[in-house]
């Protein structure tokens, strides 16, 4: 069991989202180190001017998906409609720089390539932990 | 002139927003720093418990400000969909963090008060760079 | 294969360090969120005045963990002495977070014993890097 | 009265450091914010191939900054040793940055020249706090 998982559970409040919350909890944190990465491998690459708009929203979706990891981390007193801001704008954010990274990935950037993933599989963790919450 | 300011018009990309940029940069990292330090200073408080909503979303609100504030620091290859996401998820952020900590500030809490300034300053800021960027 | 090892195997600059690397990236980001879970979880608890020192070790861990794991993220054009000054001061934190959280976890608290894993872990993977890094 | 010198006199919480203390807050948070649009800029320069270790510094002080700008923005239980780690740290980045930026400040990158001051500041607010905690 991850420490992520370990540590919902024995938070003394409910978990909201039950399998969502943990998947999601994760999936913000790899993809705010993907991207943090990504950022810094296309910074690497010998033509940087080309990925400069990948660069960019790289290091803009690491920063979203680092506070909205940091705040489906939290348990105690959650405010519905602050989660969902933030879970909003992470699915937004990884949707913009998973598209990106894709078009790299498919020219060879194979750090996009795993970037993308990352960012595929946050948005969709976004978009089914905000399912639950609706629920 | 603050850093701020200075760092702005020293990019050489163009500056999206013109003065409403600069006041919200400003906006975001001190309400991200006033919103750390709110959640601190309830902690420290007799009766923190009462203080447990206002605790998280301060904590809630802080990463979200963090993140705004230096994803509007950039001005390369903007994306307008990414800014717009973070600056709509920090402008509700600050609304639920200023109306929380109103409340407390009206019952003797002086950083809770502090805090809601910084909150609805940010708030504003924000809604005014969306205004801008939607012109 | 994590994202994270993939991500270090990808990028187009050495990897320093080897598999110290990708276990320190690892082992900072999943410590700044149980940090980050652990402060949320002790606020919920019936008496959070006993954990007052914890929440706030706990912030600061998270903290520091988080800014680390993002610079171990970077492989392009990397200064050992920024590298060691980040290694250092989180070895420090994750020390004294750990050395908190394993007494409240010895007491029942169960998160502060999975936090405490989580610290332990961090710390000896900054050790690990660091070692390999003066090598 | 700044939002961070307010937020310091509100804190029910001994402020640790005096006059050094607000210094420290605020010239962290403006480093961080300087070198993220320090990065930013270098990078939206003609040949940021000759910028890659000024952004990835950049990057990297920035994140330091923004963890040691939270710290010292608490004053619940403070744990001397941890906020020694993170001034050091803090320190040794915004030196190693300052260096780095103050190079190609004297070659016209005036976003270095103005990022290079936000650092040397940081880092003698820092030293400050230091020596006052030592006291």
């Amino acid at each position: 069991m991850s420490y992520a998982q370990q540590m919902i559970q024995t938070n003394p409040s409910p978990a909201v989202g039950g399998d969502a919350l943990a998947a999601c909890v994760e999936a913000c944190f790899d993809c705010a180190q993907a991207c943090t990465a990504c950022a810094d491998a296309c910074l690497g690459e010998k033509n940087p001017d080309m990925l400069n708009r990948c660069i960019r929203i790289d290091l803009d979706c690491a920063d979203i998906c680092d506070a909205t990891g940091r705040i489906v981390s939290r348990q105690t007193a959650t405010e519905p409609q602050m989660v969902r801001a933030a879970l909003e704008a992470c699915a937004t954010a990884c949707k913009l720089c998973g598209d990106e990274c894709d078009q790299h990935g498919q020219h060879g950037m194979e750090h996009c390539r795993v970037c993308a993933e990352a960012c595929r599989r946050c948005e969709q963790a976004c978009n089914a932990l905000m399912g639950q919450l609706a629920a």
